[in-house]
């Protein structure tokens, strides 16, 4: 039960030649969500071998054009493409009427609904749940309310071993307790501890989506051991003080709130179109937090168990 | 004096992973026309080394969004880049109410103001004047009101030429006699026509941008020796019957037109994705009008005196 995230846009609002604004999708239980929705996200997610048809639903981060104007294109496409069940769209107020007014202006016709979820940027909670998914809101500071999402994968449901059954003879409503992580008793008296008998079938993971944000201490302690975390590497450690000023973040400021958090690794994008050398962005991270990586477009990024618990 | 015309997008709506929706820079005595804006528009104008600040003013052939979505990423960046000048957009109605609901949700601090310049999509009349250049409105036949554009180059004034002011001893007021197409009499009562003294110094050449569009006669008498006619070409012969249902046309439409028209030269665009193999296509026209081309992206046609002239 893997955790991917394909990045699509890895730029900040100046477009250049060779890179996106911010879009990538997060691939949690096969169920794919897009983060961010840039200017020409169709058309990455079209190179990516990504069909937008399979869009669970679209999280925005803040109602900024450089994470947003590449939705309404999409948003017709899927009429094209003949799309019937409704698509949530959450991201934060006054999205409702932006949304209203593109299907108002635009696209009377549409064959499904854009339903607009409102996430409130200042609350850290669970917005979206299913069987194995949690992903909860990440109140962020930028220049106009702005929130990242973490998503959480459930802990499995405990399996009984194969081993243990017939090791220990275990009858079905035994099997069932220890399901439930009841210790077992066995006819002759002996308590088996549950562990002795269960194991998770896989690693419950979690990924964080930040951009665009300040640095924040409360954000590190929002992603506490998550596994992966992007974060926004707008400027580097000498733009320190632009960074504070546009709502942004340095290299630095990522990669202590990494530390902090104890993450277990840190993946970097938004990058101002000034910096042509992305490495040496990587490498400003690296000497306060060593897991960083680049966000490299058209690249995917699989969430990896903490190296500890192997 | 040259009009050249850089294709940035030459795709229909369905976005590929090769090519761009509807877009193009008219460079007309270097002043620069965007046509159409489909989404990515401004990425594409990048890669094409056109700095968005040139743009003089923008022409829409109608509001379907692979001819539109690209343009209010491009406004949010000119605003980025700091363009001050009013901005006009020419496009039929309701294009208005769109600017304007884009405007108040989406970019109220805009340091410059674009201006919609609505084009009556029945009238075939001039819409765009200066001292060298008029652009005309084509009444196109589409789904939804559409127009096409004709840039015409005005003739420019007459020279004298050095020869004859020597050889016929002008004076001031012969010369500017002759500047205004006079024939001039010499003292000797021999009468010059202007013809002999005056030439033009560059020809005035023509474009014509027609996207989206069903075969249109009239359209051929509009652009009546056109010196360069970009026309859709959305469909292969074989899918004659579809182009007309969908307001567009085949191969066979354009090329028909092209002829009419007694245009010098046919560029063909706008495809469905359908196509992989465009020289096809482009076969198609050539069998009935030989000059035809296919408007490749990043690519710059340009646009050259009648073969007859020379």
């Amino acid at each position: 039960m893997a955790i991917s995230v394909t990045i699509l846009g890895n730029a900040s609002a100046k477009p250049t030649t060779t890179a996106h604004p911010s879009a990538q999708v997060v691939n949690i239980n096969e169920q794919l969500f897009l983060m961010d929705a840039g200017e020409g996200v169709q058309r990455q997610m079209a190179r990516c071998g990504i069909s937008p048809l399979k869009l669970r639903a679209v999280f925005l981060s803040h109602l900024h054009g450089d994470h947003l104007y590449g939705l309404f294109p999409l948003l017709s496409t899927l009429g094209l493409y003949g799309r019937r069940t409704t698509l949530r769209i959450y991201a934060p107020r006054p999205f409702g009427a932006m949304l209203e007014g593109f299907l108002s202006l635009f696209e009377r016709d549409l064959p499904y609904t854009p339903e607009w979820v409102e996430v409130d940027t200042t609350k850290h909670q669970i917005i979206f749940e299913n069987d194995t998914t949690e992903i909860w809101s990440l109140p962020l500071r930028h220049r106009v309310p702005t929130t990242g999402y973490l998503f959480r994968q459930k802990e499995p449901p405990l399996n009984v071993s194969k081993y243990s059954i017939e090791r220990y003879k275990l009858s079905v409503s035994q099997i069932v307790a220890a399901k439930r992580g009841e210790d077992i008793a066995l006819n002759s008296g002996e308590i088996l501890p549950n562990s002795l008998l269960t194991y998770r079938p896989y690693e419950a993971l979690s990924y964080a989506y930040c951009s665009d944000t300040n640095y924040s201490a409360r954000l590190a302690k929002m992603v506490e051991g998550v596994d992966l975390l992007y974060h926004e590497t707008t400027y580097a450690a000498a733009e320190k003080k632009l960074a504070k000023e546009r709502g942004h973040s340095s290299t630095v400021d990522a990669a202590k709130v990494a530390k902090m958090a104890n993450a277990e690794r840190l993946l970097i994008g938004h990058f101002s179109s000034r910096y042509k050398d992305l490495e040496a962005l990587c490498e400003e991270c690296r000497e306060i937090f060593p897991l960083t990586e680049i966000a490299r477009e058209r690249e995917t990024y699989c969430v990896e168990p903490k190296r500890q618990r192997l």
